[in-house]
């Protein structure tokens, strides 16, 4: 379908306030996340110089940046599963620079920095002209026009204007590194895929009951005693290489270390101060309410000892140190009475008229005295375990149930299920509407979402295809959002262009899982449910 | 535990008819699948010498494995996740030799041959020995004495004696190569670990509606115009190194040419011999009784041109020709009468009185006289869709679904679903019994069973991961049961079993899933649903 510059999409240009229609790119030249306003009046495209140029202000995080998107666009040559149904004119003067104009360049990489960008490539003359806020909108835009350059040699559509920012500000991905280790090869790879995708925080969640993989160097008996191994551990410099990894791709590294439950791990160093570590987490005969976890690794911190609090604030410093980030995550899941219970000094505590209350109240008060434990208020950041739970629905990681027993599905009460069954689709993701029934002032509430990747079943061997493209599909929903013009889901159209994505992605070292056969791909339309779009 | 040589074990070991009750062995030292009969009274190992070497008999596909075997041996120096406790006598002579023995070296690999082995090394002496029926058994054995070996220097347990045998005769792996195509590597390195696991059938679904990958010489415009590229096109020479490696490693090629359905991409090359071809597989307002596939992909061979006959016996006899295998699978899954309706000669003859029935009974009678046509009679492969079908779970492939539009999951029709959710976890496979609810008569023509791979949502992206391990969960209870000496289901020990030899299989090449977080691995128990076993 082809797409005329309207005068309310000229409006928009100017003010930028009011969200805009989603319109539709020409299937042939995709995008993802679609961007929010397309104008392509006439399917034209030119080829690249092979001189071509970036040419841009100087900023110490976008110049890499820059410098990343120049060697691809030179360089990728991608050949997409449909070829281009364009006009490519061999006579147009081949385009020699992308032009890069920012309003401020001194605005820091936070919550809510505004990402919004213009692209304009013109049929004619040398120059296309990339216009940003701010340097991490521009990287946005970099993503955008290295997306639009395809084959050999390298063309790329004219007469071409975008506009585009995002629905929501917060759209991350939460990485859980203590049930299993993932290499700083793995985060970076994670970390370059987010930012093709536009996602722009890397939600961290490093410790947990099973191992404490980042080195705390004011408390380096944690990650010594609490790792998996000298080589399973985050030095200070590694955290360095993903942080600034992370301002060169525009995406922030939040860090998350939970407590006061799921600290086991933490006893390994202190034993004094974790209570009921290292115990079967749900004892014969207990009830559920009375368990010692809500998974295997038991251990919460002890708010009666002293100690707890002195190696906690160090804890926080230096992690509020190590990550130039804002926000800080404390955690604060899954506190099960069961395991404070268990602790002799907390039973002693309890039996002289002590409530768990007060327990958790006084350990609230002796550590959000840290100006970086998140002030967010009633603000919330969306990560619903049954659409944005990416670990779901392979299955219980326990032994020993007996629940697998029956030889026939449907009466049998496990069937292979985990509690957080099914599987998430990504088209159950790509739907997910994350304001859904709220008003519009709790709507106002919403920061954004983040897709959740738990590490009981996975690991570096399966990261990728657990992650892509599913995150792919809440990135596009998150930036602008699930519906076409006409305010109907496009699914169909998504799902083609989705499919281009993927491959796109994977040529680019990402081994995202296939979501349809490529015959699927090749004859578009042809798999979809419904023939009626 | 510590298992003495029962007498009733050495009955076993000379009649080899009925089935030995199946012996833990010590935690320590792993091998998969289990073998049925292990002795090992004592937890003592000995070092291999540092010119360890095998000592076989000359045969031209066991000797490339013995070399390979060899090499891994000397390489691997696997380090286990818990460090075997067993008393490592340096004092001991290092051993020197496995010396094979095989009774008859002329027996070909086909559907049920002898598989049987025996492994004896003893506490002192240079040589260990390895006695089996035939060339396949000693390839078990070989696999079976690699993953006894662990550590750097390479140790071995000692005063070790196994006897081995599988229950079922077929266990297999199905893949897809038609809805997405992997390359001939893919194919070879699923093959590798098919051995490492003792399954010996590479069930080969190689052509379907969605692309025709195979050149078969006689009819290469199959390939030419029905594959997805001339780069996704498997050649004679292809073919002949994957028998090959098959050979070298104990596994069975058993090609599969699916007809008269399934046959939408012969149409690429002769239109005429297949009807329905490239339609809407749903068409708008017709029943699902209707439908002219039971998935997009359509087209069926048309049984009323003669030519349909003379292009499939040229298949029939060059896949014959290319595959040693005895076995040849023809399909004949899914025919859909809406397809055969649809077109205008079958149209005409229903019109002059035909039936369907006739046309299928033409089809048969037309096709069956090939010698290779499977003449197993009533006896069964078991390939459940609701245990053995490894693409479940990921939702479906179809685009443009609005059942995935409501915001509430429970109500949702779909909620993520694909027809044949969920997910097979590999506790589902390994408690699954293939002769469950059959009486003895009919468990006897149950020739063993197939885990299935169809290539939807699957490519070498993520080929591993879905194979591995759940496969070796499925290999293990068709070779030695899933039950112990005493009857009752092995899942605990085969938890911490299994999860030593996904990391041993991750660090021989294969990205398999891992199934639980590395700490429950080092505390074998604590993430049991139960205490009890």
């Amino acid at each position: 379908m082809r797409i005329y510059l309207s005068k309310f999409a000229i409006i928009i240009c100017l003010t930028l306030i009011f969200p805009s229609p989603t319109l539709s790119l020409k299937s042939a030249v995709n995008v993802w996340p679609k961007p929010r306003l397309v104008s392509w009046p006439k399917p034209l495209a030119r080829f690249l110089s092979a001189n071509f140029t970036i040419d841009s202000p100087y900023h110490q995080h976008l110049a890499p940046a820059v410098t990343r998107y120049l060697a691809l666009i030179r360089t990728e040559h991608y050949h997409p599963l449909i070829t281009p149904s364009v006009n490519l004119s061999a006579s147009a003067p081949p385009l020699q620079t992308l032009s890069i104009n920012i309003t401020d360049l001194a605005v820091p990489l936070q919550h809510g920095v505004n990402e919004t960008y213009s692209l304009s490539i013109s049929e004619v003359g040398e120059k296309a002209y990339l216009i940003a806020e701010t340097a991490w909108g521009a990287m946005r835009g970099l993503e955008t026009f290295s997306q639009l350059v395809w084959g050999d040699p390298s063309a790329i559509p004219v007469g071409l204007y975008i506009w585009d920012a995002p629905l929501f500000a917060y759209r991350g991905v939460m990485l859980d590194t203590s049930r299993n280790y993932y290499e700083v090869e793995d985060i970076l790879r994670t970390i370059e895929a987010m930012s093709a995708n536009k996602v722009n925080v890397f939600h961290w969640h490093i410790t947990d009951s099973h191992s404490f993989p980042l080195m705390v160097p004011s408390e380096p008996e944690l990650a010594a005693k609490g790792s998996y191994g000298p080589d399973m551990i985050y030095s200070p410099s590694d955290v360095a290489k993903i942080v600034q990894f992370g301002l060169e791709h525009g995406v922030r590294i939040l860090p998350e270390i939970d407590s006061p439950g799921h600290t086991g791990s933490w006893a390994e160093a202190y034993p004094e101060i974790v209570a009921c570590a290292n115990m079967f987490w749900l004892p014969p005969g207990i009830a559920w309410a009375d368990r010692l976890a809500s998974e295997p690794g038991t251990g919460h911190l002890n708010p009666l000892n002293q100690k707890t609090y002195k190696v906690l604030k160090n804890v926080i410093r230096d992690v509020s140190n190590l990550f130039p980030e804002t926000f800080y995550h404390g955690g604060a899941d899954e506190i099960v009475p069961g395991c404070w219970k268990a602790d002799p000094t907390i039973q002693l505590f309890l039996s002289n008229g002590g409530t768990l209350g007060q327990l958790l109240e006084k350990f609230i008060n002796s550590t959000n005295n840290t100006k970086k434990i998140v002030q967010a208020g009633y603000q919330t950041i969306v990560a619903s375990s049954e659409f944005y739970y990416l670990d779901c629905g392979h299955g219980d990681f326990l032994g020993n149930d007996s629940l697998y027993d029956p030889q026939t599905t449907g009466r049998d009460p496990k069937d292979g299920k985990s509690w957080c069954d099914p599987f998430k689709a990504w088209q159950t993701i790509y739907n997910y509407d994350i304001t859904f029934g709220l008003s519009e002032d709790e709507a106002k509430l919403v920061l954004g979402g983040e897709v959740v990747l738990w590490s009981e079943q996975a690991d570096p061997t399966v990261l990728d295809g657990k992650l892509w493209p599913r995150t792919s599909a809440m990135a596009e929903t998150l930036w602008s959002g699930n519906r076409d013009e006409g305010g109907r889901k496009r699914s169909a159209e998504a799902t083609d262009r989705l499919n281009e994505w993927r491959y796109r992605m994977v040529s680019r070292g990402v081994k995202a899982e296939p979501i349809q056969p490529l015959w699927c791909i090749r004859n578009p339309g042809m798999c979809n449910a419904s023939p009626f779009t």
